[in-house]
C-alpha cells in the first residue's frame, strides 16, 4: 500500500510499505478515507534528522473498517470510523478517568512500529477502545468537520478547558494555526463571550472573525502588550490558550494571563524548560494541558459538528490526493495553506 | 524602635529604625507580640548582594493595634490581630476573588519602604483588608499555632488546594521545611488518606509522621524513585505539593506526579524556567499555585487551630527574642532549627 513517510527534515515521500494487516486479535484494519497533515506533524518537518528508514506519518484519520480481530466487539466490518490521534483501551484507569493519551496499553501513531494515518490503510490497536463510530456515510458534506475530532477540533477543546474558559472569562488564544482556531470556536462554544485573538495572517484572522473571535491583536511588541491591556482593563485575560509550543508563545500567553488566571497549553513544547515561570508563580497562573485526550471528547462534539453549531471543517483550505501531501507539508510549512486534507 | 534588617548574604542585625506611625488614613499601628523568621527570608539570607541601607525582614507577625487611621472602620485600639504575608484593600477585583496576594493596591511587608514583622512595631497599610482579629488573649497557649496563619499553614494550605488535594488524592509532600509539614496537615484536613512526605531529617519525620504522613520516602535517587512507585502502584501521586522552590525540586514534584495529577507549588521559584516541562505537558500534569493569599484563608482554618484539630504551631522550635534572631536565622539556615519563633 501507499503511505506518507518522512526521511527527514523537509523530506516526506509516498511510500509503498508493507500492507497493514490485522496482527493483534483487539486490531482493526481501516481502510483510509480522509486524512489530515496537523500542524504538528511541521516540528519533524522543520528538525527531523535524517533516517534512512524513515518515519511513518499521520494520526487524523477516517475510514472503513475492512476487517476486525477475534476479540473485537464492538466495532464492525463496514463501520465508518474516525480514530482520535491517540489509540487507547477505554478500560484502564486513566481512560476511565478521561485522559486517554495516558492509556496504559494505548499509544500513538506512526513513528516505526505503526501505521500513520496519511496512508491507504492503518492497523489501529485496541479498536474497541479507540474507535468511534461515524453515523453519516462516508463522503458525507460534514467529513472535514468530523475529521477535525481525530485531533485539532479535540485539542482546541482541551485548550479551552485546560485554560478554564466559561462564561464571563476572557480568553485569550495565542497561536492562529487550525488548533488555536479551533480554540476559539472551543471558547466561544463553553460561553467565553470576549474572545481575543492574536495573530496577523489576514485570512485567518477572517476566519477566527467568522470562528466568533471578538477582538484581534496584530500589532507587535509594546503595541501589541497596549492594545491588549486596553481590551482586559489592564488585567489581562482569565483564560489563554497556547497553541504553538514554542518558549516564546508560552511566555506570551503567561504574560497575557491575569492573576489567578490559567494558560491550557496544547502546543507541543520545543523546549525543556518552561519560560516565565516566576511570572506565572507570582501571579499565581495555573498551567494545565497537553496531549488532548481526544478520545473523551469525539461524542460530546460530534453533535455539534453535525448539527452545524461549529464548523471546524473551515480549517481545512487545502484539499487534495494521497501523492500531494508533499506539496501540501510545503504550504503548510510555508504558511500558505492552513491545513490540509488528505482525500482518498 | 528596633527591628530585624538584613544587610546582606549572612549579615542580619537587630538594628534602631524610625518608629512606625500611622501615615496613610487606612493604616494602623500594630505594637509586635509574636514574630516569625520564613523559610523564604532565608533565600536573601543565602544570596542578597550586600546593601548599606539593608532590607527591613519579617512577614509573619501578630500583635496588638496601638492606633488606627481616620478611614479605618473594622479594626480597633486594643485588637489583638494576625497579618497575613501581604496586605491587601479586600475590596479590588482580586480580593473579593480570593486572590489577596495580588491585591490592586496591596503589597509585601518589609524592603526598604515598609516596616517588617520582625521588629517591635508595624505601620499597616489598609488595616481593614489586611488584618484579621484574633478572638484571645495575646499570651494564649495556641498563639503558635495562631501565628503560622500569617505564612507557613496557610501557604500549605494553598499548596494542598492548588495542587488538588481530596478524599482518595494520594499526596506528596517535596519539602521537609515548615511550609511542607503545614501542606502535610492541610494535606490531611482536605481528605487526603495517603500522604507521602519526602525527607530524611529526623526530627521534621517525626513531626511529620505527627501531623499524619502515611510514608516516608527518605532513600535518594534511584531507590526513591522505586520506593515511591511501590507506594503508589507504579502510577504516581494525584496531587503533589511542591514546597522548596529549587528547580530540583520541582523537578522530582512533576516526576512524582501521575498523568492527570497536578503540582502545587509555593516554594519561590528561584529560576526563572521551570524545569521537566515537557514532562508535565505530555503527563497533562496540572501546575498551579503561588504566593498564597493567607489573608483568605485565615478565619477558614482559625477555628482548627483554636480547637485543636490542627497543630501547625509545633513546627516552632526556636523559641527566643528579638535579640536572638541572627542566632535563630543561622540555625535555620543550618537546618539545625525548623523555624523560630520571636517573642517580645
Amino acid at each position: 500500500m501507499r503511505a506518507t513517510v518522512m526521511f527527514g527534515a523537509g523530506d516526506v515521500r509516498i511510500e509503498n510499505v508493507p500492507d497493514a494487516r490485522l496482527i493483534e486479535p483487539t486490531d482493526a484494519l481501516v481502510v483510509v478515507t480522509r486524512a489530515a497533515v496537523c500542524g504538528s506533524d511541521l516540528w519533524p518537518y522543520k528538525k527531523m534528522e535524517t533516517s534512512p528508514s524513515g518515519r511513518r506519518m499521520g494520526h487524523e484519520f477516517i475510514g472503513i473498517v475492512e476487517a476486525v480481530g477475534s476479540e473485537v466487539r464492538k466495532i464492525k466490518r463496514g463501520d465508518l470510523v474516525v480514530a482520535p490521534f491517540a489509540w487507547s483501551d477505554g478500560t484502564c484507569e486513566f481512560c476511565q478517568a478521561g485522559l486517554h493519551t495516558s492509556c496504559l496499553h494505548g499509544g500513538f501513531w506512526g513513528g516505526t512500529e505503526l501505521d500513520g494515518g496519511q496512508g491507504e490503510a492503518v492497523r489501529v490497536p485496541q479498536a474497541d477502545g479507540t474507535l468511534v463510530v461515524l453515523p453519516t456515510g462516508k463522503d458525507h458534506a460534514l467529513m472535514p468537520g468530523l475529521l477535525t475530532l481525530a485531533d485539532v477540533m479535540s485539542t482546541g477543546h482541551h485548550a479551552a478547558l485546560a485554560a478554564k474558559v466559561g462564561p464571563g472569562k476572557i480568553t485569550a488564544v495565542v497561536g492562529d494555526g487550525a488548533v488555536g482556531l479551533c480554540g476559539l470556536i472551543a471558547a466561544r462554544r463553553l460561553g467565553a463571550e470576549q474572545v481575543i485573538l492574536l495573530g496577523r495572517h489576514p485570512e485567518r484572522i477572517a476566519l477566527g472573525k467568522a470562528f466568533g473571535a471578538t477582538d484581534i491583536v496584530s500589532e507587535r511588541g509594546e503595541e501589541a502588550i497596549q492594545h491588549f491591556r486596553e481590551l482586559t482593563k489592564g488585567l489581562g485575560a482569565h483564560s489563554v490558550l497556547e497553541c504553538v509550543g514554542q518558549g516564546e508563545a508560552m511566555t506570551t500567553a503567561i504574560n497575557l494571563a491575569r492573576a489567578g488566571g490559567a494558560v491550557g497549553r496544547v502546543g507541543v513544547p520545543q523546549e525543556t524548560d518552561m519560560p516565565a515561570s516566576q511570572t506565572a508563580f507570582y501571579k499565581n497562573v495555573t498551567i494545565a494541558g497537553g496531549p488532548a485526550p481526544a478520545r473523551a471528547y469525539i461524542e460530546e462534539l460530534m453533535p455539534d459538528v453535525l448539527e452545524g453549531r461549529i464548523e471546524p471543517g473551515r480549517v481545512f483550505d487545502y484539499v487534495a490526493s494521497l501523492d500531494r501531501v508533499p506539496d501540501g507539508y510545503r504550504a503548510m510549512n510555508d504558511r500558505k495553506a492552513l491545513k490540509m486534507l488528505i482525500e482518498f
